[in-house]
């Protein structure tokens, strides 16, 4: 059994985009598993938007990780020893593991992952949280039919890039917004988006929107907000449904930012916004799994991770994931 | 016949506040009924929040009214002499007269008013356009459960005071936002309203609405938009409905007014807001009507009008509604 375990756990909370100075690496002894736990050892970290919004001290939808305590987040864990009759040794699980290189756990939360799906590693991407959001935030939310106009922001992330190939396969003319002409030339390239453009080198949002959306906007999943999110409110169609999965633009701002007041827009529009966690579909994450295997097996969906190497890398992968410097799933191979 | 028709045309755009200079009376002749016409005499001009949208020169889910046309409305008027034959000299019928004595007109979106299920002025406020706006808007958009608590902006006007009531109806905690005592007593003392404040006088609207709900909010049926709107926001309740009937703080702005970002809101709360215009259940109206019918016959569906008598008082009816100077309908009686 291994004897030490290294974590990383909030050491201050971060003024605007994090450094890695607000994250500590301790070492602490690793925790024999007692009656009915289990020892995994880490294998892969995913690090996802939405911890940056942990890292506050603010009332939201999960507790703000305290000051000392092990940053939150999936990942993914090979069981070493085991107590507990439903994990044996060498079975490979998915749970709310933590920033750190062992758990020792009971196994609630957790899920046993099928290495003969797909590389195991799909279980923090297209077949774990970020497919599921982007397969029921879209589906369930959205409802796109076919011949309509999706846009995505964050197009070239995680859920981002799954939302905009659902839309596709469900027959919708796709149009991605995302920061890179190299991501931008993936989108169309190679995910089969009909169109996207780089918001970083274009200036007027809504004329460009305006030309790559002809027929207007009916279908908006949002992952960004910010200005991104008030050019396409311009463009909604009547009846148009906006998913809102994200809003990373905000995540890393000292103040709430103002913009122009949306609900107008909805209003003339008769449309609708609606927020989404992807916990609230759990009693049907396996018809999603099964789906999205299913479209990745007939080619149709098509995944992309970036991968950093070393535990120790892991605030530098967080970092530069929420600088967009990810394209598809960032990942930390521990 | 009458031969001198009065009508109010556009005069000017308004800036900000409309002024009664903004329209002008002008005498036409009385246009005599051709093939399949009727003419009729307006008994109740309506006056609503929506029509200071018509008067500018922009983009809506409806055309701008043009300088020199006849101001656009809902009005009730009884039939004089007919060529056609689904309507007799003396029915009671409602449309889209506009601000007018007499209309010379097909009957295409006119329909007949029957007296004697309630007097003939409802069918412009709680049996018309406002009460079928309360009671779709409320109960098809935000689906209130008994022992929810809904908020009301706009509580005291022609919608908000319906919907606040239908909301009781349907056994929930309702809470109204008006802009005076009168009203507020109003709202509290005659229609049952569970708790209500005064937004001219309160400072605080996030520690009045925390008092006054103190189990949050599930449902926002929104009027008024604005600061209000931000308030009752950062208070909502996981997976809370925003209905959005209309944004009466907003319609006289000379430009867009910027409000903090509240998408990220909506979606930390797995919310839902979703516009709506009256027209899209056109064809569940005669449902909504009866049922409202039959609410005001058992005496749990309350109304008020407040009547402007004379024509010529058009404007000054229209600018005081915008002013909140109404309880319940304003109707201008000619």
């Amino acid at each position: 059994m291994p004897v030490t375990n290294r974590q990383f756990t909030l050491a201050a909370r971060p003024v605007g985009l994090p450094k890695e100075s607000d994250f500590k690496l301790v070492e602490t002894p690793v925790v024999p598993p007692g009656d009915n736990e289990f020892l995994a050892q880490t294998l892969y970290l995913s690090v996802d938007p939405y911890m940056r919004g942990r890292m506050n001290d603010a009332r939201s939808y999960a507790p703000a990780v305290k000051i000392g305590e092990v940053m939150v987040g999936g990942a993914l864990a090979k069981v070493l020893e085991s107590n507990n009759p439903g994990f044996q040794p060498g079975d490979i699980v998915e749970g709310f593991i933590g920033w750190q290189e062992y758990v020792t756990t009971n196994g609630a939360g957790f899920r046993k992952i099928d290495p003969s799906l797909a590389p195991i590693s799909t279980a923090l991407g297209v077949l774990g949280m970020p497919g599921l959001s982007a397969y029921f935030g879209l589906l369930d939310i959205c409802n796109p039919r076919p011949g309509e106009t999706v846009v995505v922001s964050g197009a070239a992330g995680a859920v981002g890039s799954l939302a905009g190939q659902i839309a596709r396969i469900k027959g919708c003319r796709v149009v991605g917004i995302a920061g890179s002409d190299d991501k931008i030339n993936w989108l169309t390239g190679e995910l089969g988006f009909n169109a996207a453009f780089n918001y970083k080198t274009v200036q007027d949002y809504v004329a460009q929107l305006a030309e790559l959306c002809p027929s207007g906007i009916d279908v908006y999943f949002d992952n960004v907000g910010g200005e991104i999110t008030d050019a396409v409110l311009r463009l909604i169609n009547t009846k148009a449904r906006i998913s809102i999965c994200g809003q990373i633009s905000q995540y890393n701002l000292e103040k709430p930012e103002m913009g122009p007041r949306l609900l107008a827009m909805l209003l003339v529009r008769q449309a609708r916004a609606e927020g989404f966690l992807v916990f609230q579909f759990a009693d049907r994450y396996e018809e999603g799994i099964k789906q999205m295997a299913q479209w990745i097996k007939e080619g149709k969906l098509k995944y992309s991770e970036s991968i950093v190497e070393g535990f120790e890398n892991t605030p530098r992968a967080f970092i530069g994931m929420l600088r967009g410097e990810n394209t598809g799933k960032q990942l930390v191979k521990v």
